[in-house]
């Protein structure tokens, strides 16, 4: 019997099977600077501890999305080590603000299996948490993912496809966030001078700045999530496959498209929720990663006068400028987009 | 009104403006450690707590090109963006030692204004000022850069060059030094034997090594000091531009010169003031840059037993080693010069 | 007289010279988090302080062979700075565990000389010892490395080859290893649930999974360890040699065979000895490492039911997957072949 780990295949899953991922991890202020220096985020309370201070943190919390890749990372050897494709997101949810020096695990419950018609992949819905050493939850998402079959003969190992929100209530958004003081958040230094009051249902903006992605770059960010998706290491395996080049993990365009949407939006410092989020192409190295926003929704939070949620679409596209905002003509996406992402952020009010 | 910063054009600035700069910047462990990945710098008191404690410091200072980086940066959104040329620095000052932990903030004052007879370009001068947490000052410096107008009609909004130190007085150099305790300075594992009064004004020194720069180092780095400059990221527009390619920020050289110059000035350990800086010539991912180092001049220090300074010129070359010293035939540098700094250190007597 | 090192070269040892290394380190997270995103190392004891401490360790060590790169670099410029290959590791032994904020010595005492036919080179034979701040001792071994000489006609410096164990004594292997509270030892989320017992000599696994190697990796990884052997970073020079292109530090090999190798070996958690290593064939950028391992042996440790050590071969390749387990054809090696190392790892029984 083989010790080392092949990842299960469509036919190994259950419904309601629960899976603890390896490996346990403690996120340090080293963690923090090489996702720094990996993606270039400027939000004030993630980068200054007296910032975050000031506003009622105890010290800078750890970037939203580093959380998620570090958990989502753990999920790969056990959910999608045999994954044909990364299907989407859904019900994402912050539930607590991470710190350095806290430790992390994982854990997944299978929520629905579909098999395909083709009868060699099916359709793998999972929850995966993220929690902390004392046990509390940090964050929860569902994603599905196109997994193969070993065996194409075997049955189905069940057919159920969940019913997902496809917008989270705006009640429950603010789980992650301490009390802000607004009054000590200093809007001279933050980026720019925009609250929640300032942004328009519809608004689009083109966030400007294009990032070049390079193959060591999205090889050390997925390295330091701890996860092991042959196809972002391995050229020369991937030589041999579709794409015949290493695909970048999809998260990596998130990241930079969170980043370059500082620009725009400087004050929205905590990505609460993921409504849904689907990667609409790959990316490869050499790409240069564009983004821009629509104000898609806002809603006050029930209780809370500090701060506001806002709602948005970002779309980051390849190679192309976003200053005419492509999307969509029809059903079809723009040939130029990577991503198209549905969240909600809290901005002060 | 457009909510992303398209930073300031030339008649946008005023004589005597104070610009705050964003994003506050706690600095930790974790950018050191990315710092020293990426130049691979070996001063003693920079690398071990222990030996910066057994001379005199609480513990490890962050290397003073860091901290100028890291202020650097948050001047770029403001200052810079609309930048044609960055040409040069004077009057840089580290006056105080920066330590994990400490957050840091930048202000620019509008020192000068000079439109160019074009009309479509102007210099603008800044005094750019580092402080720490508590308002303390770290760093201050002058730098002059050709920002472009958005309007060639619109009126010069000054007329004044700045008179600028080209040397400063050796008296102001001690100042982000504390009192060296030189009889616990291991000079077994410094890296060398050579003290203040080894040195002769006039000799030089080749740094003997080269470091090759991929892409994916220099965005990094300039990432992680949240320089927002976009020939430094974006292939896709520089592909366009004048150099076809992504352009290297210049104080990556200088951080590559300083860690070259370790071999042949192992104890020069603190960088106390720049009296002049020049990048002769871009960089671009692929080169190798060498160094060489002249001894310009040599200063004891009012009230100061433990450490002396040294003036010196350090030139930095693209794929030429620097055995014969390459600088300039009359007054034109060698092609091959990058950099050409005018600088104090200090070292122990 | 030059400032600069030029390094040893042959005739400049002597039989028991002692050489103290320069640059005293301190580690960080901030190391530990780098060499995390370069290497993907994913054992449970180093990636979580929770996991450790509740199997009986202060907090998470750092990793055995980090601290190993960073004792090794130190030796480079006094050592190998004229070296022409770097022929083998021997009795190699972790003696201590090391934690972020511990600072490390390095020190070297020759141990052997042996002048080549050719009267060109020779071999110098050193036991190198890294020590923490209080002195005590964190790794030893001893290395050989073929050494240019300065002037052929000077006289061999010494004429003698050291003894050494092929297999270290697994009597000492558990030294560095503090007593283990198995009971507390987490397999559910460590990787796999394969402990001592579980393996049998003679088992050969396939790790699976391949990395490929990018420059500005191995130049990050490299300088980190503040190792300055020109051959890694100096594209214009390497050109001109006997590869014309950047040589990769064999010490990245390895980081990646033994990452690799959690695939298989998950609760392999402590390198204790590394009997003998060799590095078969250098690695260049682009190049893809796979690797495999065998069991040679197994052994019960005095005193210790927590414990055992299994002595692995693991053989890294290039380009080549691990499925048939490349190795040799006689006393040929696979043309494929980068690295052949043996050494002892600690799991639970």
């Amino acid at each position: 019997m083989s010790k080392t780990g092949a990842g299960n295949f469509f036919e190994d899953f259950r419904i309601g099977q629960v899976i603890k991922h390896a490996t346990p991890r403690t996120i340090t202020v080293g963690d923090v600077a090489l996702y720094n220096g990996l993606f270039g985020p400027r939000f004030a309370v993630q980068s200054s501890d007296v910032f975050a201070r000031a506003i009622g943190y105890p010290r800078s919390p750890v970037d939203d999305l580093l959380v998620f890749h570090i958990v989502f990372g753990k999920s790969v050897p056990d959910v999608s080590l045999n994954a044909v494709a990364n299907l989407g997101y859904a019900a994402f949810r912050v539930l607590a603000p991470v710190y350095p020096g806290d430790t992390l695990n994982a854990v997944s419950e299978v929520i629905g299996l579909k098999e395909n018609s083709s009868r060699k992949t099916g359709i793998v819905f999972v929850r995966t948490t993220g929690c902390r050493q004392d046990g509390g939850k940090v964050l929860e998402y569902v994603r599905w993912v196109m997994v193969r079959k070993r065996d194409e003969a075997a049955p189905a190992p069940g057919d159920h496809v969940p019913r997902l929100a496809t917008v989270l209530d705006p009640k429950i958004l603010s789980e992650a966030c301490p009390p802000i003081n607004v009054a000590a958040y200093d809007f001279a230094i933050s980026g720019n001078k925009y609250r929640f009051g300032d942004y328009q249902v519809g608004e689009r903006i083109d966030h400007v700045d294009g990032i070049t992605v390079e193959e060591a770059e999205h090889m050390t960010a997925t390295r330091l999530y701890q996860n092991t998706a042959r196809i972002h290491f391995d050229l020369f395996g991937a030589k041999q496959g579709r794409f015949g080049r290493r695909l970048i993990y999809g998260g990596h365009v998130i990241s930079l498209a969170r980043a370059l949407s500082f620009n725009g939006f400087a004050n929205a410092f905590h990505v609460a929720a993921i409504n849904g989020g689907r990667h609409v192409a790959p990316l490869f190295a050499g790409g240069t990663v564009f983004a821009w926003s629509e104000v898609l929704a806002k809603a006050e939070l029930p209780g809370r006068e500090d701060v506001g949620a806002l709602r948005l679409r970002t779309v980051a596209t390849c190679d192309r400028p976003c200053t005419d905002f492509p999307y969509k003509t029809g059903d079809e996406y723009d040939p130029t987009v990577l991503l198209d992402l549905d969240y909600w952020v809290l901005i002060p009010r």
